[in-house]
């Protein structure tokens, strides 16, 4: 945990579970769109969209499996060494094993959501407001006692988890919004950055030479990078909405020209 | 008020309470939702709801009493000796009162809106989320000048109160949500188990040893606890959830068989 | 200013408008309800909410005189003694006049709502949560380098007129809510209330022995007192409800005991 | 950056757009207002709105330019002295370019609105409050380690863009209301005025007496400036408001006359 990998890590988790989710809620949104304009196409879609579905609890368990392999390698392996370990390491393990259930919880919401139709569908949003409240919760009484610059970094996560959080409580609120997806998705985008800028920072891999702790100046350039990082966020979201929308103009404009093959077949033998 | 059954007392009745709440708002749910299924049923179930109005109507008395128990116990017990007890625990006893009597109000307005029918009945919410918000004013202002651990497990019962709050005025100024219900809920159970946490921590019974109450290590630990207990209190709503599900799917059957045998009665006599 | 009657003066005005909006908004709410039961009752009042509506312009100018009253006595007399007056003071005065002016703003959008129909009606709520907004901004920086009790008991109105500004703000985006009227008005009430509390604390009249401004105990005495006056505005506002339902139900049959002999009369006559 | 153009220039930007937009958005209500009275009138305004969209694609190619100069006036002017630049300058560097990337999104996302039909309108909104947001984030990490003077007018300038990314965000939310944009448009000229002031306090110009940045009775003073200028920013549109019905009464009354008489000659004709 405490090094660069521990940290590497769930920015990669959180990166790739960005971009699902906003590929999920681009390609949701074309379709209800150009339901009408090609019939085969929408039909295709709707079974890629139950394919979908078929991955997303494969994704629940592979929450729980990263839970899981999480637990056994930070568990499970000092398990061996635990009477020489502090009692700081003990709270910082707990402290993911509590990140991983909530997650998992999210998970359970989703698989309950698809299979138990009188279950309200907003449980998912609920669940995962809830997820992100709880990491923003113990990531604010994580840095009790460390440098500045340490309490600093954590703090930025603290706010971005924080929105992630609130964004899914409105939806929560609120009816099927794109552009609140869109923003959700782009703060988990910066969340997964956020957490290589934290590796990089306190944790310079390589033998680069660390950063100072103490000093006001890198405060003012990591909230500018914290910018960056939320500017990068939204035009990997522009990209993969181009990249859709140019997918879908290929899908849609030969589906329309093999519905109209099959008009003229059908032409022909009547 | 300074000793462990002090704070065991409330948190058994705000986990009595967060139960009770819980329990009818999903059976609530449950009786809306399988209406259709089961005409005796939900006949049966609407006289059993119109009991359960007239248990709450009791649960008010029990608010005043247990107000009115408490300020005998704690106000005329202590009246012999007051010529020596400090301004602070007066201050306390008074503080006290004040909740006792916002719970009361909430209990005053649960009767009045069962009973007044042109008072809007999202008087009930506000009052509730009046009387956990002014909890947590008084819980915020209960700690000036004590210990860092002792102020950070009260701020966590602000905290806990203020959501509890928030959640019952956002039910009070949208519609009937399932799902805010039991979020409500739950944050009424966890403030429950949280007040025997807190009993633990300041006043360790049976001769424990005490916590540390300078000890930086303790508030990430008890920060965990507290996720820990909030999932305890999903738990505990999820086996609620199952068990009335089972019970109702139990009487739904049984009412149908009844049903059956009374289509088949009726069918004999034509 | 700095004495006791500044504090009380606009206690006794905050007290007064808190009781009077409750009064209107309680008034249209029962008039809206029973509307159907007496024909000439409703007639009568509604005679009666315009003949408001002219005390409610009246209203405005008593704002503009009394802000120009209060620049007179504390602008126009220490004008005299100007040269020798502390920048501290100005401040102040600078401070009360912007307060003036915001309120008076609030009356011109009164006036302009009721006689301008194309502006929309919420225009006064708006207004409403932006005077109260700005005073809870102003006391914000009203207190820099003062003693502790003396800043917490400004944080206190700080916090009554920040909720009575996001009250009407909620009101300004929702749509009419009768209990949302009388939560603001019984803040209303209870900023009057808690400006007589200040002034008692920070200028003891007839000689009483001064607060001590560093006890911690005393902050928690007064943040039970400030409860108190909250169920007091409960209070208030629950007579004058019961008031208002009997002086009503004694005007409503009144006028149905004359509506049933001008029925009898009709019937003679025909 | 660090003299006074490099706060009066932002001021005035900030003014003129808070002015456009409050003209914009009333222009659009008085027009939707007044539809029915006069067919020409109406006529003549959309196109004059189709002309103001026009304006509007300009303005985001002048957000650019506006941008890019400031790069050149900042980046490419020191470049030569790069050398002997001390971090701190280079930082400040990068956050006014964060500043210009994020307003130029909100540009860029102006421009796809108005041309792709199935891109929802509100995203201007949504980018508009992101751009707000991220301007009071950036502003909230500007001013770590100076005095307390500068620190507060910071304070304050975050507070204003953080309730103008607020409000965009609350009309990115609900539906249309001319009052939210107006508020809008007051809290992007109060922004614009207190840059100027922030100006005239950290780098008096011409040669007058600079504040003292310890003292609290200087705090004091600049909030009751900021209320006088948040007071300024109704006039503002007070006045606005007033000349717009001024000159569309004097729009509609001639193109009613020019109506009639088209009307008398279409009846000579007949």
């Amino acid at each position: 945990i405490g090094d660069f990998p521990g940290h590497a890590l769930p920015g990669v988790f959180f990166f790739v579970i960005g971009l699902w989710w906003s590929t999920k809620s681009i390609l949701k949104y074309v379709c209800k769109k150009h339901k009408q304009t090609c019939y085969l196409g929408s039909k295709a879609l709707f079974q890629r969209l139950e394919f979908l579905e078929g991955i997303r609890v494969a994704k629940t368990v592979i929450y729980f499996s990263t839970g899981i392999i999480g637990l056994q390698f930070f568990a499970g392996g000092p398990h061996l060494i635990i009477h020489n370990e502090s009692p700081w390491k003990r709270v910082l393990r707990l402290q993911h094993l509590t990140l991983y259930f909530f997650f998992g919880l999210l998970g359970v919401a989703s698989i309950l959501c698809s299979t138990v139709s009188s279950i309200p569908v907003s449980l998912i949003k609920l669940m995962m407001s809830n997820a992100f409240f709880v990491e923003s919760f113990i990531f604010y009484n994580h840095t009790h006692g460390r440098e500045m610059l340490d309490i600093f970094v954590h703090q930025l996560l603290v706010l971005v988890s924080f929105l992630t959080g609130l964004m899914a409580f409105i939806e929560f609120l609120t009816q099927k919004n794109i552009l609140l997806e869109l923003l959700r998705s782009s703060f988990v985008l910066l969340q997964g950055s956020w957490f290589w800028q934290i590796g990089f920072v306190l944790f310079p891999p390589g033998g680069r030479t660390a950063w100072d702790l103490l000093d006001h100046d890198n405060i003012m350039l990591l909230s500018v990078g914290f910018c960056w990082l939320y500017a990068l966020a939204f035009i990997v979201i522009g990209n993969s909405i181009s990249v859709i929308v140019f997918l879908l103009f290929l899908l849609t404009s030969s589906c329309s020209f093999f519905s109209f093959l099959f008009g003229i077949q059908r032409m022909r033998y009547r």
